[in-house]
């Protein structure tokens, strides 16, 4: 249920990925708290010893991505209401819901901000033009929240533990750091 | 206190890396189970759908690396004797210490041997020339332990909570899918 710095980086290179290759990229957010449950696993940056490696672990990714990176206050961020903003889109405009994401990727984990409440996120939606009412009302309506649930039962029945988690025609990928792999995979289709 | 499948593919590409960069690896071998306490992590293939996953991971690693494998039956195994085995001939012969690391990782992934026992180190070390029973002895040997012990909460002292881990001039990596992100760090000297 929060947000994954690890996501942010890779939902900047995703798309310029699948496209090098001709692919699409279909982005599908999930609750990560309840598919990291499965595994027992907690919040990685509350981890001792491990947190501060992925701290500087995410700095180092950033300057070298050369992407704006600061930790939010308080963290982690809840990612209910951006999740259900990104599904309430994404039947009618896939490309504006991804844009959302990436704005709110972006809030979050370039400039720190705390992008958990819904008055945050229909904000940012509003920047791109979205109705920030109708936003607003769509992240407390019951059929979004039902789908998100679906979608992340989805996710966990695929083998979904972690984020960010990509399947390139079934075939399983965790972690941005796969992106070099998943890069080498679609060019040689495989090994 | 168990051999880690990671490592293996790890093992195999340090001493290049380090080699093509004027720099030398220096291997310590460190009781796993006990960085991972510190995080409260269990042994990766034991856990739900990230278990399945890990080993997909390194059979998919493997055939990349063109490296053998074979998942050990039973796993995970324990790496107290090896390790033990390691620090006997550190001081004295630490390019043979590292050969030997390698032949158990080999025997242990790639030809899925139970590489636990004292008496399968033996043989191992004697296949390079070692004294057997001497190997033997030294596996039982309490400052041979205490020293496993010693280089363990050193490891855990600096940060190190998995592996396979690395440090170059201080700045912590973990994780043999960061060796290509060392290979960088060593070219540009850090960004």
């Amino acid at each position: 249920v929060n947000l994954s710095g690890y996501s942010y980086f890779a939902a900047w290179q995703i798309d310029a990925l699948a496209e090098k290759h001709g692919r699409r990229a279909r982005w599908r957010p999930f609750l990560l708290g309840i598919a990291q449950q499965v595994t027992g696993q907690g919040n990685l940056v509350e981890q001792p010893l491990k947190g501060d490696y992925s701290l500087l672990d995410m700095k180092r990714m950033a300057r070298h991505l050369d992407l704006p990176f600061a930790l939010p206050d308080p963290f982690p961020v809840r990612s209910l209401a951006s999740s259900r903003a990104f599904y309430w889109l994404l039947d009618e405009d896939a490309a504006l819901a991804r844009q959302l994401a990436l704005n709110i990727f972006t809030a979050c984990f370039g400039e720190g901000k705390d992008t958990a409440l819904p008055e945050t996120v229909a904000l940012i939606a509003a920047g791109l033009g979205i109705d920030h009412d109708a936003c607003l009302a769509a992240m407390d309506d019951q059929a979004i929240k039902d789908r998100l649930r679906d979608e992340t039962q989805l996710a966990i029945d695929r083998g979904v533990f972690g984020a960010p988690f990509f399947f390139i025609d079934g075939e399983p990928f965790w972690g941005s750091d796969r992106l070099e792999w998943m890069d080498k995979w679609l060019a040689e289709d495989g090994w």
